[in-house]
């Protein structure tokens, strides 16, 4: 597999996404249109920018591949790759001004990411993982990427994006794990699995969650040597019920409770 | 009264802060005391380094201030002026790694805070507000501050840090708001306060704050336009129950559902 050309793709791919929506980043009057036709799943102009401009970067260095995007759906290839696309992972936070939202790129075979990428425009910051890199840049220039390993579930730190995590079932597995954690915090989207594969937190756990969502911080984790698996052990590539662990202490901790969820 | 100097002064402890703390953010094998001697309220070398380095900027630029600080508590003065500081505000985002955290300065008088400055250290982003200032300066450069203004509480965004908010009672009066809003996100500490006043958010709405939690988020949000009180419509500089909005509209549903909170 070409590697070094999938890695600076995947870079390339994020420094255009970057210039694509900076722009519209607490800009004034950004208006969300409604996607799902009732409640609030904002779609702006710049996650649909900002994928544009990743699907011009392939088209130009890898048309050979296959891509699925959040936005602008699947694009048929041949090379076995596929680009996993979220322009904006963390629209609500992006519509906020929190700069807790993030790009999402991973390249992907059947098996699932061989290599992801999570960048924050706004900080400037980039977290890669796979194909033989584990780090992260930002303000306050490169480090490795490493997860803590094992801790007590009792001394860890939880992770998700809403309090009701899902279903009713799947919030009250949430809070049955929440309940043995040190401390439970909110409302960091992507950001939260980057958190853990830089050894900050233990575990995030969250349901509802589309393939594009997930397959770059798999790649990302696993190459910090973490986990991620659904809530029953088996790949979450696919999306669906997630959890990612900093450790198999935290991992077998959390599977305890939350493979019981019907 | 020194406009100029109390805020260059300002700006210096900002800075040394900032040289103070980033050591300690997301640094190996940081550990937490606890403070409260039950649950979970870190305080690392981090906050009172930030805070020390606070101290001496005023010590040497304008040793006639009184000080109120979280960390080493209240220092005697003869200006009339006190110096209310929170070196981390938001202490559990930091030892996350969440970007969220902030250091919090307020010039104050006996009726409240006359200059404030909420600073985050890590992204580099720096609000301020009083003595003619309402401006950021951030990776994108600066701005003018200027809250949202007046918008229905049906289409408005609603900040909290911890979805328990704080007494059972409390809680269920912010959820009573809540339900109300188009979208509450939980979890961003001061940096709430940071995106209402640069017009980003509606409502940030929390209970049991301290003086040290809330007086530099005044200064900011008023002179952005905003309003800041407590769950009555009283000042809200002493801590406790908070409201802040981006206009009369958000604050007078909020106080409809608040006010009535034993």
């Amino acid at each position: 597999m070409d590697s070094e050309n999938i890695k600076s793709t995947a870079h390339a791919m994020a420094d255009a996404a970057r210039a694509a929506v900076l722009p519209f980043f607490r800009a004034d009057g950004l208006t969300a249109d409604n996607k799902a036709g009732q409640g609030f799943d904002p779609v702006t102009e710049g996650d649909r920018a900002a994928e544009r401009a990743m699907r011009s970067v392939l088209a130009e260095r890898r048309p050979q591949d296959a891509i699925l995007g959040e936005e602008f759906g699947h694009t048929e290839g041949s090379s076995g790759l596929t680009w996993v696309l979220d322009p904006i992972d963390g629209t609500r936070a992006f519509l906020s001004g929190a700069p807790t939202w993030g790009v999402l790129i991973a390249a992907s075979n059947e098996d699932g990411p061989v290599f992801g990428l999570i960048d924050q425009p706004y900080i400037g910051e980039r977290f890669e993982g796979g194909l033989g890199e584990a780090r992260m840049q930002g303000p306050q220039g490169a480090r490795a990427l490493r997860v803590l390993g094992d801790r007590p579930i009792a001394d860890s730190i939880l992770f998700t994006t809403f309090p009701e995590v899902g279903s009713l079932e799947e919030g009250a597995g949430f809070r049955a794990v929440s309940d043995q954690v040190r401390l439970t915090r909110y409302g960091m989207d992507c950001y939260a699995y980057a958190l853990l594969a830089a050894g900050q937190i233990d575990l995030v756990i969250e349901a509802g969650l589309n393939a594009y969502d997930i397959q770059a911080p798999i790649a990302v984790i696993e190459a910090a040597g973490g986990i991620v698996t659904d809530w029953r052990g088996e790949p979450a590539h696919r999306g669906g019920r997630v959890v990612a662990a900093a450790g198999q202490a935290q991992h077998a901790a959390a599977l305890e409770v939350l493979s019981k969820v019907t």
